[in-house]
């Protein structure tokens, strides 16, 4: 992002008693520029972004694995979930590969992470990815029981918080290190983050599927008064994509 | 049709005798025939079919009418709105003709009629549509406050029915004389007319907006369990169009 390295910066060319005042704006630049983005989150027709009742064979929900086509044929999906070769390309490719791009940390919301609720049994449960989990970066979970951070192949490490999602974000920014921080989901999660007035932008897809129930993505958030609006709108044949975004003047604060 | 009217068939061809199961065969073919379709239903990206707060001068709830620019541009709307040329062609107008293809009367919820809300003031309310309503056929609101018909130009009648979903749709039915029944909306109506199965197809439009708040047209319904998929799926830049129709096998009753 062409913003030096703050510790660099601090200990070479500064004294110590100026380094902290640039080392403070620095970040303080560096946190404006990063923007917490929604990405390739996909609904269905009836609102719905998981199914009911997940469990282990159901990760995404009765029906939530419906959702997914346009994004599980893409080239980059199939590259960053199978090393494979291969794939659609396209507007659904495009949209897939934009949601990787410039991530510099994930939140996750517990649910998204895996089946198990309440304290954790144990360090067992290392998400639904496998050893080398599609992130490669610092992955923040929001949960209210504390775990340590688990260090995966492939440059991801999932961090377990508690204190809610202003910490989080605020470790999602400072490990982003300059780049963006994606909300990956699920619904609550997302809401919370809206509610907030925290998110600048989200890519939503909407599947030609529906799912009946489960949770809606757009649920106890006003996204009108929140100040988004619609600034793109593309289909392929296998989704619709919106881009939604907040207007600059409104600051978005709904709670 | 092709299908002979049955009065005449049994007045003519038939002794008094044998008319009546003749009739009544014959009626029922009819309404074999007879679909029961929503058309050109718009939603909100957030789902929401009409917005909040419904009054005279917002006929669809605040920020409704931002869900139909795709609609009113068409050349099917400008011809059925305002007798006026031009317009749009493609997608978008294609699925505006379609939905008044074959359409042999209306049902609509009172709401989507006007304002109104309790026991009739007077008969001057007559639609949000002026002298010349652009259904052309008889059109049944549904509502709990007893009315006398009105007649308007062009071939629209306004009946007002009393006894529910059931009795409209009967009476809407007999009315089409073997054409389809297109229900109006609102929200409530359409999910009405859903969770008692009686609903053979539906083209929703959803537009690049969000709403907010409002009605959701997908709400107390479980469109999956009621047997629905999605058997079109075709977007303009103006909005995504959505064919939704109930598989043969489920007869689709949720209450």
């Amino acid at each position: 992002m062409g913003v030096p390295n703050a510790q660099l910066v601090s200990s070479t060319y500064f004294p110590a008693g100026a380094s902290r005042t640039i080392v403070t704006r620095l970040r303080e630049e560096r946190n404006q520029m990063t923007r917490v983005r929604v990405e390739g989150f996909t609904v269905s027709l009836d609102g719905y972004g998981a199914g009911r009742n997940q469990d282990m064979q159901n990760p995404l929900g009765v029906g939530g694995m419906d959702l997914h086509p346009w994004l599980l044929a893409t080239r980059t999906l199939q590259r960053t979930l199978f090393g494979a070769d291969g794939g659609t390309t396209g507007i659904d490719d495009d949209f897939a590969a934009r949601g990787f791009t410039n991530v510099g940390a994930w939140i996750l919301g517990r649910n998204m992470f895996g089946p198990i609720r309440g304290p954790w049994p144990d360090m067992h449960w290392k998400g639904w990815w496998g050893d080398n989990p599609p992130y490669h970066v610092p992955t923040f979970i929001l949960t209210h029981h504390p775990r340590p951070p688990t260090q995966m192949a492939g440059g991801t490490t999932f961090h377990f918080v508690t204190g809610g999602i202003h910490e989080a974000l605020d470790r999602a920014r400072e490990a982003a290190n300059g780049m963006d921080v994606r909300i990956g989901g699920g619904p609550n999660t997302i809401q919370q983050y809206l509610g907030a007035g925290l998110i600048d932008e989200l890519h939503i897809a909407i599947s030609p599927v529906v799912l009946g129930a489960g949770e809606r993505l757009f649920e106890g958030v006003d996204m009108r008064a929140l100040g988004y609006e619609c600034a793109q709108f593309v289909a392929s044949e296998k989704a619709t994509h919106v881009v939604l975004r907040r207007q600059a003047h409104n600051d978005g604060r709904q709670f």
